[in-house]
């Protein structure tokens, strides 16, 4: 007998799924003797459900489907945290496996879930959380745990790796960048989430608690937007062979995990750095496999429907096989997080201040009173309006909070810095 | 109780394998409730085993793994399609699990040894086989199995890449490139396998057979190697915006699996066009998850350890939970190929020539005469010795039969072409 699946929410996402089950279920069969059925779709209006000639499967309410004794596995694709996360409980809780792409929802409410899903011995895959189309939660869970993970790290927000691209090869800056990829439909009319780096925290929480085998919720996540970074910090990377991406960063230190998503300087020879456009990838480094990267369409009805129904498909082949879930919550260790203050890293700033003799001496000072080690220092430019010009500095590895504690001062210095520095952490 | 562990094989992929057995074992009971034990290794001699403190459980004789009640799975990493074969067929006729490394018996004799594991439903696992660490079967196999696969193309084999990237950033010939892998450990002391496509062909059949659900064997796959690839070529390629790759390629066309090996020109914007010196990358195009690429380090104890061990781990995970395996042979298929000469694909063609007037005219008639359409022509560098220059023509798509006989006419053209010309399909 076929597996039931009910499906709540069928906006983009939904939807691909739904044509995914039109069009290949005969090959399902055929290909792998996985029989899937969609049996009940929920939604807030019938319109999609009518075009589609569902109609008479389609209900309003979830819990008609979260009730069905017909249906095995529920898809939650509605997202939040609220509405969602009593569907998935409530789901868990009547006995149905449940796949969903609801990152903030594991990134939040990820060990509640994990362990009801636990308790009542039933699948919840979440492969579409992350990376869209990309298998990156399948690899950490499966075919890596031979490893210990030292980095976990991606370009996993596609919006902003998108206006970052256009401002780096076509010298757009923020505002025009940010409109394009609106018109494009690439970002939301209030594009917070993508543009201050939550999205992207919100999956480098769930990422690196598989990685590390320990619990990082999105509170934990140090995160920082592209909303500072002027086109005259790409061109001035370039220079230095590197580019800007918003990286989702998480590492395993000797004091634990360091988890975080800010603008980040990366080599130009990164296997991370020729990912570009709206394309996403992961890149993880462990002790035997060495450097992996993970790429993809990060986003999108086809690629984040790849992930829901490749998770529906492995769980339907566990159910007719009569088999309980192989893997359940990993999180075993309670590994400590690595303040952000105490931070190592190396850090490019740029600082526009007054042209004139005596200000570098100053600044130097201040760097060498919070023993901040420069690497370089560069004047970019000629001299602009009001005898202004741009200092690039780069530090050795320095600490996060003896960084901060220079800028601090080196503001309050008289007659030299101009406006708000800007700050851009370097990796590799 | 622990899961039995018997090793065959105790060479640098072996030797990775007990180092991550030895180093790890506490943590993927601690992670993941998976408890493996060294029960038995195999290999010719015994120092290797000596070295590591494992005299007490080495044998000579893989019949003592085979018939060793305490042994589970065996992992097979002596490679070849002889003694390897028989332990394979052996140790699934007794009953064992499976992990093996062994590209050349998968994909000469996959159908056999798959058969034979399904009758005694038993694990055969051969991520190792490709792509050394970076998992791309289990993903093929599971995460993308909602999709119809349109193309599986890679760089699998690090040997050629590594020359091909030092010829064309550095202008080595293939010779000085080939004597520096040989130096550097990269190649074997006879490079046969690696420098004319062999390897590749083995893990393209395998990958192919996978994603199109049909068996392909590695006599199934055209293979040409990059023994006759110039620095001259590969500046071309640069200036007109490629690169040189060699690539192992799969496609599912209107009428059937085309599947092949040999040089190949690609955009610089592919994603593929970024793998230097070593790595490995594996790029899948599905209908629904659209372009996704699998990139990591293709050989090497610790990246291959890394595959072998993931597979055991998942092997003994299953065998823990006492379950059948879940994912046996995927050709349910049978799709005819499409033949090397039926190919219609674009074609970069240089011919050294005569520099003399109603050579490029009588170039022109034979290719027309082939209905072969050219793109571009244009001549390379100044005038060489004895008056010959290097004429570089890229067609519009063509078919390979048409293209070989406009070749094959033109050198038989008089006091033309005055050497074999250098011929680079070009995808994208």
């Amino acid at each position: 007998m076929a597996i039931g699946i009910g499906l709540v929410g069928t906006g983009t996402v939904g939807g691909g799924c739904i044509d995914i089950i039109q069009q290949h279920r005969e090959s399902f069969k055929q290909h792998f003797g996985i029989d899937i059925e969609l049996k009940r779709v929920c939604s807030l209006s019938v319109d999609e459900a009518r075009a589609r000639g569902l109609e008479g499967i389609f209900t309003k309410d979830y819990r008609d489907i979260v009730n069905d004794p017909g249906i095995d596995i529920v898809i939650e694709l509605i997202g939040g945290t609220t509405v969602a996360r009593n569907i998935v409980c409530e789901a868990l809780a009547a006995g149905k496996n449940v796949v969903t792409a609801n990152k903030a929802l594991m990134a939040t409410h990820g060990k509640e879930v994990m362990e009801l899903a636990g308790t009542m011995k039933k699948e919840l895959f979440f492969e579409a959380s992350v990376g869209g189309g990309i298998p990156i939660i399948d690899p950490l869970k499966h075919s890596l745990i031979a490893n210990r993970i030292s980095t976990v790290m991606g370009i996993v927000n596609g919006t902003t790796n998108y206006m970052l691209t256009r401002m780096s090869e076509d010298g757009l800056d923020y505002d025009t960048a940010l409109r394009e990829a609106q018109d494009r439909g690439f970002a939301e009319a209030n594009p917070t989430a993508d543009v201050d780096g939550l999205d992207a925290a919100a999956k480098i929480a769930i990422l690196a608690s598989i990685a590390f085998n320990t619990r990082i919720t999105i509170d934990d996540v140090y995160a920082e937007g592209i909303r500072s970074i002027a086109p005259l910090d790409l061109e001035a990377a370039r220079d230095m062979g590197y580019c800007v991406k918003l990286l989702a960063i998480a590492h395993r230190k000797e004091d634990g995990i360091d988890v975080r998503v800010h603008p980040t300087m990366l080599p130009l020879t990164h296997p991370l750095a020729s990912v570009n456009g709206v394309f996403n990838a992961i890149y993880v480094v462990g002790d035997s496999v060495g450097e992996t990267m993970f790429f993809g369409e990060g986003a999108g009805a086809g690629p984040a429907a790849s992930a829901v129904m490749g998770d529906v498909l492995e769980c339907a082949r566990h159910l007719q096989a009569g088999i309980a879930p192989l893997v359940g919550c990993t999180c075993t260790d309670t590994v400590p997080l690595v303040a952000m203050e105490g931070l190592h890293t190396k850090y490019y700033i740029r600082f526009a201040v007054a042209d004139r003799a005596g200000v570098l001496a100053a600044m130097a000072n201040v760097f060498a009173d919070h023993e901040v080690s420069v690497h370089s220092v560069m004047q970019r430019g000629t001299k602009g309006e009001g005898g202004k010009v741009d200092l690039v500095y780069v530090t050795h590895t320095a600490c996060e909070a003896s960084v901060r504690a220079a800028l601090s001062d080196i503001v309050k210095l008289e007659n030299v810095v101009c406006a708000e520095p800007s700050l851009i952490r370097v990796e590799g």
